[in-house]
């Protein structure tokens, strides 16, 4: 076998059964490779963004990380903005990045770039292979770099002989790093913070659902304190029997406000709450200067262990979680906006579905309306680059093809990756995608107010709205093969929202606001 | 003046008055200062990929660098490919992305990401700006930098408080750095070479259009030395009156067969000739072994000097240089095929015409039948990361308002970056992109080929193939808001092509292969 079926083979038995890929010439001995290996699912992106953003959806719910192939530096700058994103929500990831053969790399040809250079920032874990013998174990590495810490990014890069050339035998799955987990005077501290008055536990990764979400609710429950959660989280359950987590909101000084009664925080799979951005006379963090802050469990950290232990700590074993309610609003009619858009998909969302949320704007009467329907999982983008909803939605659906998959998305953030259309399309995944239409960075018009300048001219104008022409969603989705709608009023959309959620396959609604 | 402001005005005063941009929240101030300064042409894309290559083509056709304002470490990285390809090219750019206000760097805020680790490794010069006061002085020294060695990357990242802190003043432009030249030994060495049998003069950069390709053309006919030059140039001119200078291909055998008997080889402007990818059992270079490379004025020196030292030196100042005739084909009919592109596209483009081609499986044929055509500019993809031809196509539409812009490509290519449609319609761009819909990545078949695998499984077609579903350019294009045509025939090309090169604005022609 060449290095390339080495390393196939070497995912396989890692259990890394998933490749999204845009592959280019040197990475063709690793097609060749995936070419006699079925048992290996390649999903095909037409851009890079799409690969990486659906490997960052599929690992988000299914747990297990995916391998993305990818062609030299530029391939992976396309796809450098969704492996941003994965890396600020903890995902595991194992790129595999085709590099020229390395007796080719001394002449500058075209393609010649610094994969190194460009993958590094964005990389926790990053080798290139020195030869096809070693291309086996970089691989089984390459897995076990990408499980630790609770998911890390791994990129390994595949000079074009490795993978031609002859080599032995796949490598067995190497034994999981083991997680750091906190001492137990900082168990103790946190149990008595806790009980405190204006006490919070801040929660992140892999206590946002299932049954780690409800432990946290438990502890919450017995302590009497509040369990908050950041705005941008990689996936958080909600709706009917979900644990009540209070999340934060998107402007800094209206977290400001939220949090002004809280004097202990115990951080716990989460990193300090953080203000977006940085703004003239605003703070950077809307935590009270007196609130003390308890890091007791890092988001790379053992969270499962740590929860167990403070459930111990505070004797909150017995103790029944908060939970939502299910609380469905009445269809509304009439002219469609952001909130009739909301209580649509509360009314109509079925049990089950996947919420992948890129609307900016739009996304907290979203985020609103929506928390009390059926029992669903809801995906943000912690990383904030924009163009994620669609590749996330891919990768949500190719790892839960029992469920709806529904992506609401700004137009502007759309665009970046439009491309993942076409996949869903090409794999009937079940995604229906939202599309609010209100042409333009909506968003950027706050911004500029939110930094001190009130006047909009037209240069400013100009880089913000996106009429001129208007965008045509129903024709870029046609284009792509995907069914389509164009709604301005509330009974459109539900009708429209109907069938994207009852029908196979992939549907998007352009709601005109 | 803010230091947004103040880097604005240095712009102006250094003669860079066009900026192509994907703004996000930590660039509003430079937003703000562009609205006051309507003299800086302010050109939207919506995506960084749009933006960069718009200003490689803007470069390349109008010899001064344009400005691109981005979007932290993720919109630089969805730029990386066409800042990448224009590095290659020795395009000139200055590259403006907005950081986080320094002070909030110490949290781990969604976007915070490494921005000098994915800029550097694309970047010839990069600084980051330590507060209002330098704005000014290091907007101008990125001006240098980019001006630099016929062209250079040059990356100023501003934390967004030194956008908004106040400054004291524009700078004034710096002195141009000086272009380093040969020694006169070995001018005397070239002269020498190119009068000997199996002589090539290989030429790049300056000397490949406009007055520097006469030069080349006078030393040639005077040596009777082949004038080459490699197939992936940033722009040479052809057509009527043109001076003729022979490509390599794209198959390193085929280039091993053209440079069989070239025994001296002087390069200007140009690095010697390197395949495009190593393959199993071929040659990375085409050059034979015995012949003798003479490296005389690489593409970063002084080439418009060393063109006319060899003139001196060889005594052509009188000789005339071959030049390309008239010789248009018939129109050609029935079923479309490349061929039948390239006829048409010769018969009727008009003088002075701009062909950003980024046309892959498809551009022997159609550069084949163009070569006598009426007199052209040709804009290929020195850098080969695909998505360059509609973003370059924007920048030369910028550039060259009165000429007409043609874009072959791809529709795997085309697909990267279709988002510069909406630009073109949005500026009212006389584009005319002309998609090869041959549905997949056709050369990956032959690369599968060329690297020693013959057979095409399940896995890899499904990697190579873009039917099911097909793309439908029609749509796209409508959907960006760009007029556009299916055709299956040769007489239904050439009726869309006189529309797209006939009427203002943006056409698009989607070619069924």
């Amino acid at each position: 076998m060449n290095g390339a079926e080495s390393l196939v083979k070497t995912f396989l038995a890692g259990g890394v059964d998933v490749c999204f890929a845009n592959p280019g010439t040197s990475e063709m001995h690793f097609v060749a490779a995936l070419d006699t290996h079925p048992d290996m699912r390649c999903v095909l992106s037409l851009f890079e963004g799409g690969v990486t953003g659906a490997a960052d959806g599929y690992h988000r719910m299914s747990g297990r990380p995916a391998a993305t192939l990818l062609h030299l530096a530029p391939g992976f700058g396309n796809g450098y903005a969704n492996v941003h994103n994965a890396r600020k929500g903890h995902s595991a990831m194992i790129n595999v990045v085709g590099e020229h053969a390395d007796y080719h790399l001394k002449y500058d040809a075209p393609l010649k770039g610094d994969i190194e250079g460009v993958t590094r920032g964005v990389s926790h874990w990053l080798r290139t292979s020195a030869d096809a013998l070693s291309v086996a174990q970089d691989g089984a590495e390459a897995i076990r770099a990408a499980r630790a810490r609770n998911g890390q990014i791994a990129t390994l890069v595949l000079p074009a002989n490795t993978a031609w050339e002859e080599a032995e035998a796949p490598a067995t799955p190497l034994p999981p790093v083991r997680l750091h987990r906190p001492r137990p005077d900082q168990i103790a501290a946190a149990a008595k913070a806790l009980r405190a008055p204006g006490a919070a536990l801040f929660v992140g990764g892999l206590a946002l659902h299932g049954e780690l979400a409800r432990v946290a609710g438990r502890i919450a429950a017995q302590t009497g304190c509040r369990l908050m959660a950041d705005l941008f989280v990689p996936r958080i359950e909600r709706g009917e029997g979900a644990v009540a987590i209070e999340c934060l909101h998107y402007p800094v000084l209206e977290n400001v406000e939220i949090l002004r009664d809280v004097r202990h925080m115990v951080l716990l799979g989460a990193g300090e709450p953080v203000a977006f951005f940085a703004y003239p006379d605003k703070p950077s963090t809307p935590t009270p200067a007196d609130c003390r802050i308890l890091d007791l469990c890092g988001p790379d950290m053992d969270i499962a262990w740590t929860l167990e232990a403070l459930v111990e700590a505070t004797g909150a074993s017995g103790a029944a979680p908060a939970t939502l309610p299910l609380d469905l609003p009445d269809l509304p009619t009439g002219p469609i906006d952001a909130v009739k858009v909301g209580q649509v998909m509360a009314a109509l969302m079925p049990e089950g579905a996947i919420v992948a949320n890129e609307a900016i704007t739009s996304g907290h009467p979203l985020a609103k309306a929506t928390r009390t329907a059926r029992r669903h999982d809801w995906l943000t983008n912690p990383g904030g680059a924009i163009g994620a909803a669609l590749p996330l939605a891919v990768g949500a659906a190719v790892a839960c093809p029992d469920r709806r998959v529904i992506a609401p998305t700004g137009d502007g953030s759309a665009m970046y990756t439009l491309q993942s259309l076409w996949t869903m399309a090409r794999e009937r995944l079940d995604v229906l995608v939202i599309v609010f239409a209100n042409r333009g960075y909506q968003i950027l018009r706050g911004e500029l107010a939110n930094v001190g300048v009130n006047s909009v001219g037209r240069n400013a104008e100009r880089m913000f709205n996106v009429e001129d022409p208007t965008l045509d969603w129903v024709a870029l989705a046609a284009g792509h093969g995907v069914e389509a709608a164009r709604v301005t009023d509330a009974e459109g959309f539900a009708e429209a929202f109907r069938r994207g959620v009852g029908e196979p396959g992939p549907y998007l609604i352009e709601v005109v606001l």
